[in-house]
């Protein structure tokens, strides 16, 4: 098994290599941009490596791991927009609206989403398209309630806007590895405290979120209860999960 | 086999009582505003008569219909803001931006694209989902080229910005009553014929395209031949394609 450092170099080539839809002619360049961001691509390697777990092989998954990529990426293009978020950089450059100008980000961040379909699509099983499709409307859902503040929960709003694509990550390797539905549940578990394990440390690296609310060692303290649970849920599937087990120990110590 | 005015009475009700998908929370209130904008539903109804006409029944095409019609409208409300077309008013009322803000109709606009693909993917037949999402691809293709006024060839732009749904409409319906790829072609044809005959009927009622670069008189003439052209395909095509030839009579006639 490749370990995560192995997975998102796949992801990285993959991405630079992939053949964009011709008919979006020189719209392919803010797409690229985006995408080459140089992100930490965690979705992804999640992907890998819980499709690689569960017997799939990283050639099979790669299609389904970049979609899942795409859809966070145009994400970022979308929120990123004056009218959301206004976030100007990204990644220490020039977000893509800033660089292409408003009106090429709008339709780049469309491009990306329907080129994370068409991706989805590759496979013969509806599956990944469908728990893409779903992660996505959530993701757009929890925008929606972060940018109006018409939320009263933070853990629900989190759910929504990190959460659900985490769960589509893995979720997305189960179908392409054909685990059946009734083995998908501690995968899927493994993957909620994933997602929340990840928006804690964010919160606790830009101090926010979980950190107001709690304070921070009380943040720390539930980081740390979601690693344990996390491992527990790793514990329930029957299959070499190491390298799973190694990602939630880095997101738990990531600092950046 | 339905008239066209009893099609589109049929996608107005499937619209109004469209189930989308709770996540979407208070966001399902722009993204209704933007479905009920009152339009002709030409696309929907063109998916519904070539399906009944190829032996699907209406109950089976109604979902890939309205993700046809959904995508058109999320065309529309992200070329209406203002960093695209900037346009305040669509069919009398005020275009989603104009009544919710930038930011909310950058959302619904991705929320109706996503929904499109949630219906398209209620078939088994993957066939029904790939259609939509080329269609998607080649549509902000399309509008990448005129917003950048990169384009040299106005068809080509037409093919894109409007063909590829108008094909959509016709491919969805395709798939969902079965018709083996080998029988497709004229079904194709005669899509690509309604989508011109569409665009020149647009540019003779605005005075645009086809009338700048041809003449009135001209592009008058090259409806006609269109519409000819239109009805020879159905004429290849082995079953009752007369609400077809109906509703390509009243797309020659219309005066809005």
């Amino acid at each position: 098994m490749r370990t995560p450092d192995e997975h998102r170099a796949l992801v990285d080539g993959y991405l630079d290599e992939l053949a964009l839809t011709p008919e979006l002619g020189a719209l392919a360049e803010p797409v690229r941009y985006a995408l080459e961001g140089g992100g930490k691509r965690i979705r992804p390697v999640l992907c890998l490596a819980a499709g690689e777990a569960a017997g799939s092989d990283a050639e099979q998954l790669l299609p389904a791991a970049a979609a899942v990529e795409l859809v966070h990426t145009f994400s970022l293009v979308h929120d990123d927009l004056p009218a959301l978020d206004d976030d100007a950089l990204r990644r220490g450059r020039p977000s893509a609206h800033a660089r292409f100008g408003e009106g090429i980000a709008i339709l780049a961040g469309d491009a990306l989403l329907a080129e994370a379909f068409r991706l989805a699509l590759s496979y013969a099983t509806p599956g990944v398209a469908r728990e893409l499709t779903q992660a996505t409307l959530a993701m757009i859902g929890g925008q929606y309630l972060d940018v109006t503040g018409s939320h009263d929960d933070v853990a629900a709003l989190h759910r929504l806007k990190t959460g659900a694509l985490f769960g589509a990550s893995i979720g997305c390797a189960l179908w392409v590895a054909e685990v059946p539905e009734r083995d998908q549940r501690p995968w899927r578990e493994f993957a909620d405290e994933v997602g929340l394990l990840f928006q804690i440390v964010d919160d606790i690296l830009d101090d926010d979120g979980y950190v107001l609310s709690l304070g921070r060692e009380s943040a720390r303290g539930l980081a740390d209860e979601t690693v344990e649970r996390a491992h527990a849920r790793l514990g329930e599937i029957d299959a070499d999960t190491s390298v799973l087990a190694e990602i939630v120990a880095a997101l738990a110590a990531r600092t950046s």
